[in-house]
């Protein structure tokens, strides 16, 4: 049985959800509210996935935690419907940009997003004294020393700049890529496009337009456009708010 | 034909000579001097690694970059000697150290490294307006932007206590593994091991010896042991400063 902790509109779990569902598995959910319950903090959760994040993939009882760790898993476990390049040299370029997507393209819209959505949210959900218990209740001191850092300072234009100036770089990287290539790993649709999809719905809900001009970078423009119309991406944007 | 873009005491570099080594492949030496010479960051070998960073692998006229994906990559193409355990779950064990060897060991002990070790040698080779010009020619933006940072201001001990607490933090998680696994992904060596392998040592070589005392890890202390007596160890740790 493959059970899924995941979030409604987490990008991470996005991710998961749409492997799941180009490979047309059957999966129970259970959603883990990370905004107004915090229930990726409580203990239960956090013996399930020691970095109180989501997602993390529960399968015969096994726990398999990291986004890109886990679409990798799928496509082991469930070889149907791959979604690796059979060719190792595209199976490489496919790795690259899963971890491009992580360390570049998530870390720095998790930059851009803190003053305009993170900062709102959090203000309206909970006071400043219980903001800050929130951040010393997440395990590992990295991301505690970040939230804390963040919640402090806030996040300086100076430093909106460089991780816009960073998603450029990346979305420039992808158009690139495309022009020679359909999909970002090949001539097949891969892990690799499923990694970065849900990152660019986030640019365009944050409305940046310096990164979904689609005029400036048509290959992109048009990759996005079949990701989007993909039943996968229907099926894993589907799942909405249970709580709403 | 394999030839490997790499430094001699690169930790990066290392893990892909510990890989070739456990493999017993045949591959070229093209040795890039990343630290007098500066030769990573000529435009002849941007061109081979767009981020002018050791290590590179040329295959067959193709490029792959970034350590953890060349070794998978290695093991992709040389079946033989595998160093990827065959049960799905343990294989995404090891992806899980590969990521943390780059994302929380390799960024953290650079950190540790800055004051103690870059900085010195820096002011040995070069003046402060040739640091700074160096610092300039690296591709990347969020790559010149830390390096300037750090030029500009150096790293605080807060920062480096942070770092250091971090590696504490990833230490014990290591030998909570190795309570009850003979290597960090189960039964076998593989890369995870690999992967780690070269940041012990450069803990020892910096003398953390809050890393390093291994009466308080004793797991960690007899699997450090069992890599080092390894032939592919002796003979990726044989490769010394062309140049000197």
């Amino acid at each position: 049985m493959l059970k899924l902790y995941h979030f409604w509109s987490s990008t991470c779990s996005r991710k998961v959800r749409l492997t799941l569902a180009e490979k047309e598995i059957d999966w129970v959910s259970h959603h883990i509210d990370i905004v107004s319950k915090l229930e990726n903090l409580e203990p239960n959760y956090v013996k399930i996935n020691p970095n109180g994040v989501v997602p993390a993939l529960e399968h015969d009882g096994k726990i398999i935690i990291e986004s890109n760790v886990i679409i990798e898993y799928l496509d082991d476990v469930f070889p149907e419907n791959s979604l690796r390049p059979k060719n190792s040299y595209q199976r490489a370029l496919m790795r690259l940009w899963l971890d491009l997507a992580e360390t570049k393209i998530h870390k720095n819209i998790n930059i851009i997003s803190y003053n305009k959505r993170h900062v709102p949210r959090a203000n309206q959900l909970f006071s400043k004294e219980e903001q800050l218990s929130n951040i010393e209740r997440f395990p590992g001191i990295e991301k505690r020393a970040v939230m804390l850092k963040r919640f402090k300072n806030g996040v300086s234009n100076d430093d909106e700049k460089l991780a816009t100036d960073c998603l450029i770089e990346a979305m420039d990287q992808m158009e690139r890529t495309l022009v020679n290539s359909e999909w970002l790993a090949g001539t097949d649709f891969s892990l690799a496009d499923i990694a970065i999809a849900p990152f660019i719905e986030r640019f365009e809900a944050n409305g940046i337009e310096t990164l979904v001009d689609w005029g400036k970078r048509p290959k992109t423009g048009n990759w996005w456009k079949r990701v989007q119309g993909r039943p996968s991406f229907i099926e894993a944007y589907s799942f909405q708010d249970p709580n709403k």
